[in-house]
């Protein structure tokens, strides 16, 4: 199995994470994923993501202490390995897991994904769990002195047989109920403990492996950023997508900070490896946060996110409550130009970065198509301009260039440069022909 | 109570890990204690102190591959406080904990003194164990996200209502069986996890409330080093005696290594307020950790070890088995005049330190004693001189100075300056008289 | 000589940065001393200070592009040694220095201070001069890799005979001309290349046996800070004061930030050794930065900054124009019972710091007299308030207490603690007599 | 000018650096030009590079001291732009610069290089000299603050428009002269002052921008490493090659060490974009440093070194005498399969790295050639084996391969695995033919 093909392009889909926190059940997993059906897969919109703590029954009980309750109430198998909740997701009860779940999305001719903490139950180390098709006990594979600094759920895994047969049964489990894409936390980056050897990389190869073992083309995502550029090729070589930020919200100084994490990560976008900017909190979010809204986005904003997203290759996950989508928000889901920057055979890279505009060039290896997208980062509407000399070798700056803004379809023609107001926040980008 | 008046000079003691490890019993406890009562307590050695695991039934059982065995068999009573074996502690059978231990050591004219790890044990959060004294859990009053990196024993207490009751509630079970002394493990330097938040500076505060609270002088000595020295401030505020060393070992570069750390604490040494240079290494160590042997140090390096310890003002604990000791090694440990340095009244100061020598200075405030040690760091013999405009203000140079060396009791003169040759890695420790 | 006899109680002085920047001239330097001594001088002031840049003839020409003219027009002799420019300092024409102005400052019966960059001149490396009183010249004692990274007028002086020739030659000089102090700037703390060996260390031990050479009790002041805790005992063998800040202005946050400074250090003031808290930027202050103006603290913010420097027992140094005070400010430097805290034989501890209040402690070793300042150090008024047995052991919080504050005088009694309502940034200080 | 064009594959050539330190003379250049032109062009080394120092006319008089002279004697034109000292090389003379001698090495068919620092000579600030073409003047133009922690030269340009056309002077002079090759030095990483805002970054940009506006294609190199991998995307915007290490000498740690780097930069290696292992100290190197001698590097380490350089894409620089090289280091410079791996077209990755071996594979993208490299970086030689399955992926493991070494040509047949004694620090590198 070749990893690098389990997504050619970036992959696009939703999370339940956004609105819905740790407490999403079935019947709201099922509603997202009849809307994506019915309204998105038509533009490539197809994983259907179950993000954290489907296994708590307790999810969300004491939401004014924790976020992650110790100690909690979890559902779990005579293996140490996590079960969905039966009273959040009753399809799954008997031991039947997400299979029942995993084959109605698949019935709607999407994708299923579900989140997995690194790691194995805490509760499995303390009660001396067997391991499912090894001769060994989860108090032997754990490691207690590698934990996750924020979600108390799990210790990490030592890199021994032990741990691999863990990892094995795990992703063994999960493959069988159909799962296609895993997005593993706590193993991207080890910003908590950053001076002490984290297992999270040896982890990382192991889950490879174990999808390997398994057989099935399981899509490897990597939670949380920001991606340790100095493991660039590391992630390329075990995994489809890594996280390059921390959570990211629907506020402008983290949108603004997304700039230079591309400017960062720009050279390591390649078939099956993608730096991930992380989900797009559009529409309705929060809910399960005590925190329901709209984006905090302003339309400029939203626009600059979506044309970043594009431009530089990131994944596409929608954070929104898909059944509560707005007009104004699909139409930015489903812009077939800016969605198609994504596609096979682009290139991309940044022209340019100050403090107050970033430019990014998106072309097609064959057709030599370009795209531009100016990107005003200042709080005031300004004129950004781009030299055509900087476009392409070719130009001598005698062309008239035609022009067509991909979000208002307008067409304009120019010469020598390419220039545009652009308003506070906001994006002009330009498909371009000589 | 005055913290500082627990200990108005270093404390000197005994201490089993170096020959023990974890496994330390009953009967050798008490075979130490009668061996000190009988040769030392008169020269000022009063503590016996039981270390790490006395709680674990099976200490040393996997010692190949753990020195902590991970989800052990622990002896914890219901309110999750740890308590003695009795397999290796017979006289704790029956809830009676280390009261009848204590009483024999105080029956000998000594004190009596256990380990702890900071936090509350793993095993009674995952259990939900009732706090004593107080409505609340263990769950509640431990933070799954703060471990100990090598000892997987515990959880960090957190610093709220429930955290301080659990800590009163032990403190309160201990001060009971007659403990004078704890050395509190894992809570000095966070040198695991410098970058995040350590939840062992609150609890330092919190055990020393809860040794007010419960009424007893007991001292309180901080493990493990490095202890940092921006908070100098606070150790001693808080505690009687902290290690500035990891732990120490009888390798030459370890005793090197104490130099700086002795030139860099030197202004911290107070009434109840020392900074712990560790065990001393000496006689047969080893046995417990499957490598029992003699002391590695030569006999100058001994001679090196303890002059500094005592011209600095380090607390003393022996790590020798006592019952083995040789008459060297006893010599070393009987010298009045070297332990001397340790006394009230003494003042103390590093006056210069190269990579091949250091000198120090000790005084008494009243007497004008002066001692004048003479480190050589170097590998070969070399002659070390110091001006005598350098050990006191008075001297002109023209005084004939008389001086008695505390180890070979040799008496010497020299006039302008003190001048001796000193044996690679050895030390000439002068008492001057004018 | 004993450097800690220069100075038995913390400096209190003039300097003339905060109002002058590089610019000031000798008829302002006399003007600031004749108000001293009119007076200040019988409330125990006494340092007249001249800083940064008296021997640059065009100081200030290039305000708005540099406060530090890169390769500029310096009055230098022939050894290297810089000059008072003489069109500034008139009387030091003819070779003369700062000679007949020293003469005048201790005429008033008051002490003459300058300010110095560590290390020699560039212009004398690259041109080669001799080193007053050896033989070799000054490229020879430069340290090319060495230099300040805001002030380009010196190279680092190498620890090297020919290196500590040169301080030798410098403060002889100086010392001839009747310096009383010298604060030596860019050698307190290596923060602007904290990764390289800073010589600055080895500047200071040259600069102080340069001192003891030269026979004269000349105070060391050394800055910028912040300085390095962990040299907290080399600052003292070698200085007087060393300054814990980096410079500080007239704003809150700066001074707010001065408690954990103050928290820090408390444990390191002693006769002739003196963290420092920098200046007092009171009064008219900011002309020659081209924003004169009043100070920029409230009255409650001048109270908190006089009362937490003298609890805390830093040097206390002028920065307003004097010939410009008002009366308020004027009776903030002459309250007599202020001012004592500063005085042989108080000691001093911090009781309580958070991020809303801070109390301090300061008593008097012999009367046991005690004063206690309650600190708001939040944005609205609030009652503070502290426990009788955190006072002093003795209190059984039976006894009345009879409170004098310090700033507006007014008596009260209380039992059982000390509590005061203290308006936002502001202060209540008591002497406590029970 | 397209930057990428200049070198299509990595630079090959000779620096006078590991033979000569600072002290090379034209008649030595112009020697190993002409041992180029006889014996080595036709395996495609073509670059001659003058190597630090050359206008240094005092270079090399006080080796016992320094490296390089601090306020020495150095040649430069009236606008502060270093000349070649006439003492070293007689045909600049009179203004000529390095125009005679570039020409030599073009009419042998070679292209030539010079080594630059970055920065302004300190003695043009100082002398406040004219900038060619621009009304400023050299103090203007430096940074004061910005400096060379190891060679005293220059100062740092500052990034303002007196700075771009210092550089473009600087380059303007350098092209007419007909220099193909610029090793800028002190520009690629500033690991002295990690924590100081290194004016590199842009002046790396600047003299990036000043060779577009010269007009002739000179490669740039930059010097010294580790380049920082968070850059990769600017060194690869900006420059030819970046050394990826520090200097790079004959023994074995530093050869050790080379493989984590390369592993680090394997995906940074393209077209016109030459992560940098530094020169090849082969044969015989050291006389300028008063240390001549024979490589250290055994055999086995000698063709570890040029398969590892090789098969990651380094540029190869030879540091040796080539008048002096013996017949065993010229056969390991002319080994067309091993240079073959540089060639265009070629891909590489590393397969698999530990303490103990590392693998490589280099492959080409048309004709699908691969070659293996098995690395023993163990002291013992041992059996080094890699499974078909993760040569490519067609691979099955039933096919017979046929294996050529390519350094002792030797051929052989292998199933289901390639498998190799290899000697202790050696390699086996074949070319592998289904």
């Amino acid at each position: 199995m070749d990893k690098n093909r389990f997504a050619v392009t970036p992959p696009m889909g939703w999370n339940s994470y956004d609105y819905y926190d740790t407490t999403v059940t079935e019947e709201q997993v099922k509603a997202n994923a009849e809307y994506m059906a019915a309204h998105l897969k038509e533009y490539g919109w197809e994983y259907v993501v179950v993000d954290i703590q489907w296994y708590a029954n307790d999810a969300g009980t004491r939401r004014q202490e924790f976020q992650y309750i110790p100690f909690g109430d979890q559902e779990m198998d005579e293996y140490g390995r996590f079960l969905p909740s039966p009273r959040r997701f009753p399809s799954s009860a008997g031991g039947k897991g997400f299979g029942p779940l995993a084959n109605y999305v698949h019935s709607l001719g999407l994708k299923f994904g579900i989140h997995i903490m690194r790691g194995i139950p805490r509760k499995a180390a303390q009660m001396h769990c067997p391991i499912e098709g090894y001769a060994d006990t989860a108090d032997n594979a754990a490691d207690p002195s590698s934990i996750c600094g924020w979600n108390p759920d799990m210790y990490g895994v030592r890199a021994i047989q032990a741990g691999q047969a863990y990892y094995d049964s795990l992703i063994r489990l999960y493959a069988g109920w159909g799962v296609d894409f895993i997005k593993c936390d706590d193993i991207c980056d080890s910003w908590m403990y950053r001076q002490v050897p984290f297992s999270g990389w040896e982890e990382t190869r192991m889950i490879h492996r174990a999808i390997e073992k398994a057989g099935r083309p399981i899509v490897l995502s990597l939670s949380p950023g920001p991606a340790q550029i100095e493991r660039a090729w590391e992630y390329g070589r075990y995994a489809n997508m890594w996280r390059i930020t921390d959570d990211f919200w629907d506020n402008w100084d983290l949108l603004k900070a997304m700039f230079p994490r591309c400017e960062l990560w720009q050279d390591h976008v390649k078939r099956g490896c993608y730096p991930d900017c992380d989900m797009l909190p559009l529409g309705r979010v929060g809910k399960g946060f005590g925190a329901e809204r709209s984006t905090g986005f302003t339309r400029e904003e939203q626009k600059t996110m979506m044309t970043l997203w594009c431009m530089f290759g990131s994944p596409l996950m929608i954070g929104a409550e898909l059944t509560l989508l707005d007009d104004w928000t699909l139409s930015l889901l489903t812009n077939r130009d800016i969605l198609k920057l994504l596609g096979e055979g682009r290139q991309r890279c940044q022209i340019r970065r100050t403090d107050a505009q970033a430019v990014w060039k998106n072309w097609d290896e064959k057709t030599e198509e370009i795209c531009l997208a100016l990107f005003n980062l200042a709080d005031e509407a300004q004129t950004i301009s781009v030299d055509v000399q900087e476009l392409a070798e070719g130009y001598d700056g005698k062309e008239t260039l035609v022009l067509t803004e991909l979000w208002d379809r307008q067409e304009s023609r120019q010469q020598g440069r390419v220039e545009a107001k652009v308003p506070a926040h906001g994006v002009k980008v330009f498909r371009i022909r000589p």
